[in-house]
């Protein structure tokens, strides 16, 4: 038996480039497990969220959360997963791949067509809820300087235009006329979020430098990352209908894919290359693809882009979520303060984007409908949440586990009183006769 | 713009987990650029091999050759792809993906059904190539002792049951009596092959250890392997249809993907926890999943496992195979003895599975497309020359570059050969009118 538990050690490889050097057993049956609890919390959380009503997004970080603090019932067995290089690295690709599959649902033109109600929307959207992230942070946390203040007027701004889809093509209302705006506002909102959060980032990583970022580097950041969309949007929209054309007269399988797929993580690394987010490139690249891009392709009888992103997003945009809410300390939430400061931030973040209904210039418009749609902040809530744990003045953290434990809380609530809310404020409203159920299990 | 720089490389946040600790760039954008390299280098390889008639996968390893021998052209700029943890991760998840589509193909009752042909052509086919294979050790590497002869002789027992099915697919005949018996035989080969690795490897480990593997320490590998199976494959008949019914009554989106991942990669883990390669579990497991386990969910108008598995599957299955090709050394093949080597290993492969001939047993089948459709080891063949390259003995690997080139080379050469020798033979044979193209293009 000693024979065949060494033989059990060794028997599959640990190859050069493997991540545990030393170690003897394929790593890949400890990421095989951690998917397992992953898929699991995720589903179970899910559905859970789902029967009451809730987007599944919500579930699924509850589910880590639960997960992730089984250690208060004394079981920690769990707990390396939420560190495990391997997951980290998946939840990243995850939320590339989420964030190019909500740039595919728009495109650039629709963008420029929204017009200036929904811009209006999104700058009213990202400048109120900013302004009072910053009050809030002045009121509450007074002596964490501006820095601390700056960051959760930044994680207040961007409308999670995920959740918000979600959400509408649950009700039955993805073709109102509040649908558009919300949805084009929302697009804006996320691309003027990361602008700002890049500018916030800026200026703390430059005070940890012991510099300040001047008036004209702020410019020149918001220039950067302007530029970036600018000239990503406009070579994309140049090039990729011919590049696509050639693609679609290669015979092998899965080329659709693997050429969508690749333009989605060559936007990310020249993205993450020139100093944005990776984010920003998959968002983008998200954009400029549409379906008449490979028309070839569904023409033949193949799914579209979209068909074959979805199965990949099942797979791996949850892991992004369950890991969120694992590395989610509830311990934190009885830090004094942690409550007030969530509170307060919730309060700010719906108050904020309810201002938005002041940006609809056009009648038949429900203004509330619009304002609500804009309130849950999501997964760009927590990207946001998760670059403010990483930036550090002097190696002291900016945001702190409390802080940090706050901004998730508001994250949760906006993404739980959306669907109530706009389910009623459709209701309200009688203008199109949009079915009212929450089907989420049907595709 | 030194401020800029400066926030370019802090950006974006390295978590607690993260694989580089100390590095202020997300690395996802370093795997996102080898995934953008992969993903093209895989569908352009693809593409070349299906224009000549071959298979796609042979087009990957090839196109993975040839980024990673760029050295010889004085570029190595992309040579850390080759050992990056998380692209290493990502191709393993890919062969888990592999062996669970594989399995998916075929269900547990098929397996008993093929019966006293596919088993009896199955262990000729395992049995005359481990000959044949150890035989060519022996005579063309007598200085490097048993070890290394019996491992030679593992590699060439298994069929690539993937390559197989997807040539016979190609060809229109998957459903002729010969594709029946030669997918039974490849699939009872796959786990005959997997349990002649175990043997070895334990024997390779436990001389490595300073014992030896007795014959009862034989024996009890065997039964291991075979008691995992035979469990595996019983629980699993018995429970998971009630699984998956239950799993039909969740309404989030994406249950039935997330449920038959986390089944494959729980079986994954368990197989390698108790010292069975990983891919072992993932096979059973989709071996083990039935259209009957979801029929619910088709009913209800979502799309079957299989449908929603391939997109993964063409996302991550080519990373295996590109990295694989990455890793062989061009420069290993001029190394003297290593094409002498192949060409015997080749001869000794396509000769071993011809004997599988002798096997059928009715009327009506044709023996030489049997042989023939044996030949290809593909995948499983590069896994078992990964696992040699891992094992060692007193720290001194058992296979060495060239013998693990000359193992490559021989998968190359009988992945390449199958195609063209079925066509040719199908065509021999009037039986059943298939259509016999090549489209691999639709789906």
């Amino acid at each position: 038996m000693k024979v065949l538990l060494l033989a059990a050690t060794l028997l599959w490889p640990v190859t050069a480039g493997a991540s545990e050097p030393g170690a003897h057993v394929d790593p890949v049956g400890h990421v095989a497990l951690a998917l397992v609890v992953i898929l699991l919390m995720a589903k179970l959380g899910g559905e859970f969220a789902v029967r009451l009503g809730q987007p599944a997004v919500l579930g699924e970080l509850i589910g880590g959360v639960l997960v992730g603090n089984l250690s208060i019932a004394g079981f920690s067995g769990l707990e390396w997963i939420e560190t495990d290089p391997s997951i980290d690295m998946l939840s990243r690709i995850g939320v590339l791949i989420l964030l190019f599959e909500v740039g595919l649902e728009s495109t650039v033109r629709q963008m420029l067509k929204v017009g200036i109600t929904s811009l209006l929307v999104a700058m009213i959207g990202v400048a109120a809820p900013f302004a009072l992230g910053w009050g809030v942070g002045a009121w509450l946390l007074p002596e964490q300087g501006p820095y601390v203040h700056a960051f959760l007027g930044a994680a207040l701004t961007a409308t999670s235009v995920g959740i918000t889809a979600r959400v509408l093509k649950d009700l039955g209302r993805s073709q109102s006329n509040e649908a558009r705006v919300i949805l084009g506002a929302a697009v804006l909102d996320d691309v003027l979020g990361l602008v700002i959060l890049a500018v916030v980032t800026g200026v703390i990583t430059a005070a940890d430098r012991g510099g300040s970022l001047s008036g004209s580097d702020v410019v020149l950041t918001l220039l950067k990352a302007i530029g970036f969309l600018v000239a990503a949007l406009g070579l994309g929209v140049l090039f990729s209908r011919r590049l696509f054309s050639l693609t679609a007269k290669l015979r092998a399988r899965g080329v659709l894919l693997a050429m969508g797929l690749a333009f989605c993580f060559l936007l990310s690394w020249v993205s993450g290359a020139i100093g944005l987010a990776p984010i920003v490139g998959a968002f983008a690249a998200g954009l400029i693809l549409e379906d008449v891009h490979y028309r070839d392709f569904v023409d033949r009888g193949e799914h579209g882009l979209e068909d074959l992103i979805h199965p990949i997003s099942y797979f791996l945009v949850p892991i992004f979520f369950v890991v969120m809410g694992m590395r989610t300390d509830l311990k934190s939430f009885l830090q004094p303060g942690v409550l007030g400061l969530a509170a307060a931030l919730t309060v700010a973040a719906i108050i904020g984007k309810q201002a938005c209904g002041l940006g609809v210039l056009g009648k038949g418009i429900d203004r509330l409908t619009v304002g609500l749609g804009m309130i849950p902040r999501g997964e760009v809530g927590l990207i946001f949440a998760n670059i403010g744990l990483a930036l550090s003045i002097g190696g002291k953290p900016i945001i702190n586990e409390a802080t940090f434990s706050a901004v998730i809380v508001m994250v949760i609530v906006t993404t739980m009183v959306t669907p109530p809310a706009l389910k009623w404020s459709l209701g309200r409203v009688p203008s199109i006769s949009g079915k009212m159920t929450y089907d989420e299990g049907a595709q």
